[in-house]
This record gives structure tokens, C-alpha cells and sequence, in this order.
């Protein structure tokens, strides 16, 4: 099973960033899960660009394409989803293989809602299927801030492999909807 | 009076950026609307590069930071604002003189509530003053989809004209809340 993991922040020391490549390192021997890096690369969203896209976007979709589910950490800013993330939603709103693709929103600002109901909003809108058990958010503290904090902190590592093998269940056809996909 | 228009489309054949144009031309001769060109530009907003800003980001803020009014409109994207206008407003947060920036919000999809809402979300959360009465709804119709069309049609003139108008009232301190900027 693969899992691409999407970061919403550019940031090196981004807390987000942070808790998906822990979340890579927790994940199960059968959940393979590739933090993609190209996000920053892809140019601002211009339809006219279709017609040959570049390889930055190529790249983003062919991995999107090729992954059983969607793993999806991003910051709110102003009260809004991340420039950096809708900006990447907008490139993949034409991808046919995001129909039903299970995602999983991890939420490492607890109280930011408003960019958290935006983007399940914008996933459902491009028909993808957020899986609500494996959408959690993720209490941090001080020391629980970077991916060493993350991964020596009981309560964050349990949260995460919780939020992982729900999604995995999904991905595998728990809760009586069949396989959404098939699992290589 | 000096008002800065952003489009949240790069697309050549854009209606907002079309829009945007028409307001241009139709504007009082005491108000002049510059339509930034420069938002294709901007990188993908990363904090760690506010060090030394790229020349493209220096140029948004000295054009908004000298503008008395902002005029937007931007189209909607699977139910979210587009990441073009996203990431351009991600690089204005920090932006001192954006705070009680009237700020006017054109609609040309007038079912498109999503993004028009998170629009206003966000710009009320960075401290700018939506001008309700200057944020209209334009209707369009297939001959007014562009520059020219708009321009050729009574209503679609006289809607972004009473926008516009109500922008400069507001601007110039209408409505008993004394001048909001100083007027050059």
C-alpha cells in the first residue's frame, strides 16, 4: 500500500513537514509512505498551462496517480488554507484518479477549523474521500514540536499510528464499503 | 486616490482579470485602478525566505502598501479560493499597512459562496475592512465575458461603477467613520 503525504508549509523547521515524515517512520511494513517535495516547485495554477504541463506538475500528479491513499498535513494561515496547498489541490482538480481516493487530514493546530472545514470542503468538491476516522488532530507541545520530539512522545506516536491504520482500514475496505482500491 | 486590483486567475482569457480591466476603465478620474500583473510571479510562500524577499513579493507589498483602496476578484476552484489569490494574500499577512485596508470584493460567479466567504474570512482575520456595499455579485452573461462585452453592457457597467463609487466613499470616509486613509 503507498501513501503520498503532502505537506501544506514550505518551511524547513514546518511542523507539519515534521509529522508526516514521522508519520513515514511509524507507518506499517505494508503502508509505504513517500512525503512528496515537489510542492514548492509546481508553478501558481494557470489552466493555460495544460496544454504541456510542467514536469514539476507531471511529477505531482503521476505520484498522486500512483498512490492507494493521501496523507495531508497543512498550516492555516489567516484563517485560510495554505496558498501552498491549494495552490497544489488546483493542479490536481482535473485528475481523474483523485475520484475516491481516501485521504486523511492530520491537524496539528487544533484550533485552526476554519482552514481544516476548507480544505475537507475542497477534497469532497474534487470527489475524494476523506476518511473522518484517520482525520484527526494531533495535540503537540513544546517538545513535541520536530520529528525527534514527535517520534519519542508516547501520546503523539500513538495518535499517529491510530490516524495511519484507519486510513489503511479504509484503503483495505474496513467498515463495509468494499476495497476502494486495489492494494499492490 | 490610487487602488490596487488583484486577480486570482492567471488564465490569459480570465473573466475576473477582464473584470478587473473594465474597472479600470470605467473608474472616476479621480480614482485610479492599477491591475497587478505581478501575482504569477510571487514564489509559493515560504516564511523562510522572508529574510531577503524575492524582488516579486518586495513589489506586491510596496503596490499594496501604497495603494488607499484593494479591488478583488478571483475565481473559484473546487469550492475553495483560488491558490493564486491564497498565496499572494499569505505574503501580505505580515504587511503592517494592510491593516484597515478597504478592501472591495467582486463576485462574477455569483453561485460561487464558497470562496467569496473565505475570501472575506480571511481578509477580515488580516485586519483589512471589506466594503460590504462595494462587494457585489456581477452578473454576467455570455456576451459580457469579456473586457470589451462588459464595457458594451449598461448593467455590467452601471453594477461595477456603483461598486466602485461605494469604494471611493468609503475611502474617503463615508459613512461617518472619517477617513479611513488619507486620500493623495
Amino acid at each position: 500500500m503507498k501513501v503520498i503525504a503532502l505537506s501544506g508549509s514550505l518551511r524547513a523547521a514546518s511542523i507539519n513537514s515534521a509529522l508526516l515524515r514521522a508519520a513515514a517512520r511509524l507507518a506499517p511494513q505494508d503502508m509505504r509512505i513517500e512525503v512528496f517535495r515537489g510542492l514548492g516547485d509546481l508553478p501558481l495554477f494557470n489552466i493555460d498551462l495544460e496544454a504541456a504541463v510542467p514536469p514539476s506538475v507531471a511529477a505531482l500528479r503521476a505520484a498522486v496517480g500512483g498512490a492507494d491513499a493521501l496523507l495531508i498535513a497543512s498550516p492555516e494561515y489567516a484563517h485560510g488554507v495554505s496558498g501552498v496547498m491549494k495552490n497544489a489541490l488546483d493542479w490536481l482538480v482535473s485528475l481523474e484518479s483523485f475520484i475516491n481516493k481516501p485521504v486523511a487530514l492530520l491537524n496539528a493546530q487544533p484550533r485552526a477549523y476554519f482552514s481544516d472545514a476548507a480544505l475537507r470542503e475542497t477534497l469532497k468538491t474534487m470527489s475524494a474521500v476523506v476518511v473522518e476516522s484517520a482525520s484527526v488532530s494531533i495535540q503537540l507541545t513544546a517538545d513535541t514540536l520536530t520529528e525527534e520530539g514527535m517520534l519519542a512522545s508516547p501520546p503523539v506516536t500513538q495518535a499517529i499510528l491510530a490516524a495511519l491504520l484507519d486510513l489503511r482500514a479504509a484503503v483495505l475496505g474496513g467498515g463495509g464499503q468494499g476495497p476502494l482500491f486495489p492494494v499492490r
